[in-house]
């Protein structure tokens, strides 16, 4: 039996719309007050773990689940040794550098020289700067990383951006896109090579739905 | 002017509390519907931030604030450049090791040799066996940790246990505490010593308050 990992959040709706259009039905873990964290779809050909967006990856890469639905950003934050399938199309954000309204500063390289950056993205930031060749102080941060500038902590941060309204709320602009990005279906390369229970035929069925190609 | 860092979540109350006892009222962080993250005392002596939990140390660290409240826990996660001030009593819980009821396991030692342990605490997980000269793999996870035995990815997990109902609901046991957790006032080691803004006076109140000698 397949077991496909299902991100908490933003992401679920429209993943769990998508296996329905294949057949399989997890709606349960939309349900109010849902508590469960795994469930077999009422047809007992798959199962579903309910995981956080960024441990998706972890459990298709251990093999614990065959396939998941992730967002690109985490995927590109967490190199994980996984096989990216299909560009699912929703969820779509971009990963931006972005500052005080208030500050001097309109692009990146206008940061100051070890100036600092904070942000949940660690290695996405760090990528970032050194492909520029400007030297920063990257600063780990687990939420509400607008504080960064605003307290005077950062220069800027590096953040997900959808709507853009968490930044004007703050009094931030974005000067700089890292990357665009959206959910993708992700699968354990050994069991996709190996077309474990029929993996192959669904993840075709997923990209039939999908009917677009693999971006990156 | 202080800047005092409190933590969203469980702790968040009673840190209130506790400066309120002091004279510094931010209750305003506790009503419905509240969405700043930074604000002033009414008597305008003192100001706070409010981050996560596991943000609380690096806002310290960097001066942004002078003082924090943070549990103990995050503390031995992120071994942070802080001073540590004061046991602050309360978010009593503590860092264990469990397994899954039906396993054979009864203590840390008798899990299998490189075996997996899932994780939020990475560092506290690792250290711990590497004390034990158990060689074990350490699988990072954000959330839902009991699912890492319950779906088969690792023999064991390390995590925070306040009541263990999480456990139990999960058909888990508790075989080893690493250590115990609780809240701890932390400061800017150089604003400390330099005694910036009365900062010295302020962390004495506090120790009053909790009447009880720093435990580590």
């Amino acid at each position: 039996m397949i077991t496909v990992a299902l991100p908490k959040g933003a992401l679920l709706k429209d993943s769990i719309r998508l296996l329905q259009a294949i057949g399989l039905d997890f709606s349960a873990f939309l349900e109010v007050g849902n508590r469960q964290l795994q469930i077999t779809d009422p047809t007992n050909t798959a199962r579903a773990l309910l995981v956080r967006n960024s441990d998706v990856s972890v459990y298709v890469e251990y093999g614990q689940a065959q396939l998941g639905v992730v967002g690109y950003d985490v995927l590109r934050e967490k190199s994980a040794n996984v096989a990216q399938l299909v560009d699912l199309g929703f969820g779509q954000c971009r990963m931006s550098v972005a500052v005080k309204a208030s500050s001097p500063y309109r692009s990146s390289l206008e940061l100051p020289l070890n100036g600092r950056v904070a942000s949940k993205f660690v290695r996405c930031a760090h990528d970032y700067f050194q492909s520029l060749d400007l030297p920063v102080e990257i600063i780990p941060l687990y939420g509400s990383v607008e504080l960064g500038p605003i307290t005077g902590m950062s220069e800027a941060i590096v953040d997900l951006v959808a709507t853009g309204n968490t930044l004007r709320e703050n009094g931030l602009i974005e000067i700089d896109v890292l990357f665009q990005s959206t959910a993708r279906l992700i699968a354990h390369p050994l069991s996709y090579r190996l077309d474990t229970d029929g993996l192959y035929n669904c993840v075709e069925q997923i990209r039939k739905q999908v009917s677009q190609p693999v971006a990156t």
